[in-house]
């Protein structure tokens, strides 16, 4: 699954080392010299991959996996499919996480473990005609960058990564496991690609699941000023065409974002979230994981999202709501206030 | 209006190209060879400017202007003063924000058009006395820095950025479009002078609004670090003498704040604000736009100030109101949620 | 106290010196020439070493006080023990601010004020075996870094700050006034070490009181990308082993958090708390200063915690209360919302 302009694999590993890495138990019969070459989703994973289920949410999907091999816990062992190795253990997303670290140790790196950066713009970068490299930058193996485009003062773009035509990059922005698109505007000292904040819970505190996704960036998009944009833990984290991203915005791993969306400065999105196109967010808006947000949402500055919102309607306040409800009970509370003023004034308070 | 220390004109145009370019049809009589060389507000255009109006409420304006031209809507286009040129379209906005994309195509450009930048610091640029400038600096064309200064590792200066004595410029700190006073403190990573936030809809999408402002700090304001503090569209963002701005700020583009406020970290100001002077303002307190505060004025921590707020007062909550009525709202909910507690302990929730 | 790996103190400076800068009256006896060579907060000092008590409510602090001197309101005055100098003045605060300005005038520089950079990589840094420094980076001087360690593209140390081994610092990261552990991760563009947000009053705007403290990180600690971390004014800025930051969050001057917290994005602490182990904060909570976080609390996203919060259990809202009472007052806030519409509806609203 992992990119490999981003992420070089130690693998292969046996079945017999990850059980062992991992304190897993093969199930009886399992072949332990099986190869496992990378980590995916119980979804997506094909043959050669090792794949985790740790809920009995997700029973169907394990039900169906194509993985050749998947860490559950003994309860959910006897569900995983007759052609696939069930490694047994009582935490598979720790097991996973494991497995994942030996495969990929470098995944946060710039640069490839074997070609440590030297000098500071790498031997291996295209850069189009008519493009500016400002003194200062920092270009890694293998980037590619297109014509007419602008990479500013002190700006560090990781390996690998590719940037379109006549887009501008602004001082000290940093861009790594990354698509950039064509026409795009990325501000100064905006965070592009960098881990997402994912740990699994451990004896020895919290362990941190490798971030093996990327980041796309479609044409026409702007990133403003200091906005991070965490890449994915095994998907993308996509902001489609035409989005505008103001400053300061927070976007966490997996989370999709449609084409012509405006999101104002401060936003944060906590991760996995499909957020349809023309969705409009005000100011210091706050969206939960995991929910839906229909085409053409509005939601008002400082709202706080926890439920998935439909398509084309306004909403507001913390829950979020639909937004006339949200003014009935902010005028509710106000006449509460004054009416508290009356007892206050009579000493009743 | 746009200074020419920070922006370069393409003009000037003719009327007839601009109606081309921004398909908007001259009245009858007008000179199409009628040459215009900036942009401007409707208050402030004068003779060789072209200006906009898009809605009644501005029509006292509109009636004044003193521009050679004005974008209107049809329905507007009866007001225009006999001596100017009405420009009759349906988007009076977007028209305007074309003419203004070809008269300054590299707006948001560290250097002139004609000099990429070659070395980190550019020959013209002045330094004044006793003033360090760190490894990694970068430092445009026509800059000028004062004396006893100190631009940090890292730090990048666009061109034409004039900055006062014994200024303290930190790691990273990135400044465009600017003028910055004496005895001002920047801390690393902020970010002065970019792109303010604001697009108008188009069939294409949002449609990018060229930001041809500056940033003013006077004299000793302090800007933390991270914070983000956008230049002006067609005025200027100014920090009044002695404030000082926390870390993780938005302030967004005609803002003006006055002498010696305190915000506090993570504020987010929306834009084009009239803060008065001696204003507080706790964490995370956002403000909407075109909201004028008055001298004095405190607003809590985590108030969202909705309204233009009357000086001397303190204000809480959100929608922000006076505090005391706040705290009575807070005690209120409170309430209903100890009766609800008795309620769900009674089976009735 | 100031750590000298970062602070170089002008002093010793006479008690006639500090009278007469900080407009204070030595009181009647006192050796005009007694030498101090520190400043310390009023539990801490010790002989050579100044403090200062400007309330009542320290009283008890005060009688105990081993510092030399201290500065006192008239009011206070009788209080200080018979072997400390009380120096007499109106604002104890500001006058010890200056004092602490006075010895220290270059408390926030990344370099001793005899030696301004020259080197992006200081002669007198130490780098461990098998440590890349990428290139673009800024050491310092005096500063030692572990084995097997990173430091990014244009990352910026500063003088005598300390980093563990196999430590991975981003790019454009900064870092000051500081000590960081083995096995941290900081990523892109988070400032860690520069000045608190620390101010008095006074007749001429507000007076910066010196920031003289430090940041701690210790081991396993992982900080997001464009994440702030202040130093502390007098103590330190302590980050506990194995936690974990998210990006955009802002930790202020003194801050003690403990051992495997969760501090999701855009987080803001405002200053002195002391933060228990095991604690987890939900994305964009907000915490008041100088309250204690119990082991183990929970908050919910976007709570505001304005009181100290009791162990092991789980709060939400603002102000942050026990979540199942917040989760009954949205209930009923809910209810009243839609009790407002029908009322609304029968047009009494």
């Amino acid at each position: 699954m992992a990119d490999p302009r981003f992420y070089d694999s130690t693998g292969p590993l046996s079945l017999a080392q990850i059980g062992q890495l991992a304190s897993a138990a093969l199930v009886t019969g399992a072949d332990p010299g099986t190869l496992i070459h990378d980590v995916a989703p119980l979804d997506r994973a094909t043959a050669g991959q090792i794949s985790f289920c740790d809920t009995p949410r997700f029973l169907g999907t394990l039900q169906k996996t194509q993985a050749s091999a998947v860490f559950v816990t003994s309860k959910l062992a006897p569900s995983v499919p007759q052609n696939v190795v069930a490694l047994v253990c009582d935490r598979p997303t720790l097991a996973f996480a494991k497995t994942a670290t030996r495969l990929y140790p470098d995944a946060g790196s710039l640069w490839p473990a074997s070609q440590p950066p030297v000098l500071a713009i790498a031997p291996t970068a295209r850069i189009g005609a008519g493009t500016i490299v400002a003194p200062g930058a920092f270009i890694g193996e293998g980037v590619e960058i297109g014509e007419r485009a602008v990479v500013g003062p002190g700006a560090v773009i990781g390996r690998g990564v590719q940037i379109g035509h006549a887009t501008r990059i602004g001082p000290h922005v940093s861009i790594s496991h990354a698509l950039i698109g064509d026409n795009c505007i990325v501000h100064a000292g905006a965070r592009i690609g960098q881990d997402g904040f994912g740990y699994v819970n451990s004896a020895s505190g919290h362990f941190k699941i490798p971030q093996l996704g990327r980041v796309i960036l479609q044409d026409h998009v702007e990133v403003g000023a200091n906005t991070a944009i965490d890449r994915g833990a095994l998907a993308d984290t996509v902001i489609g065409e035409g989005t505008k991203i103001d400053n300061l915005v927070q976007i966490g791993h997996n989370n999709h974002l449609g084409r012509h969306c405006i999101i104002v400065s401060q936003v944060g999105m906590s991760g996995s979230c499909d957020i349809e196109d023309f969705v409009v967010m005000g100011g210091q808006v706050g969206v939960a994981d995991h929910l839906k947000i229909g085409k053409g949402v509005q939601v008002a500055a400082r709202g706080g999202v926890t439920r998935s919102l439909e398509a084309g309607k306004v909403y507001g306040g913390f829950p979020a709501k639909p937004v006339e409800q949200w003014r009935r009970e902010v005028a509710s509370l106000s006449r509460m206030g004054k009416a508290g003023k009356t007892k206050t004034e009579a000493g009743n308070d």
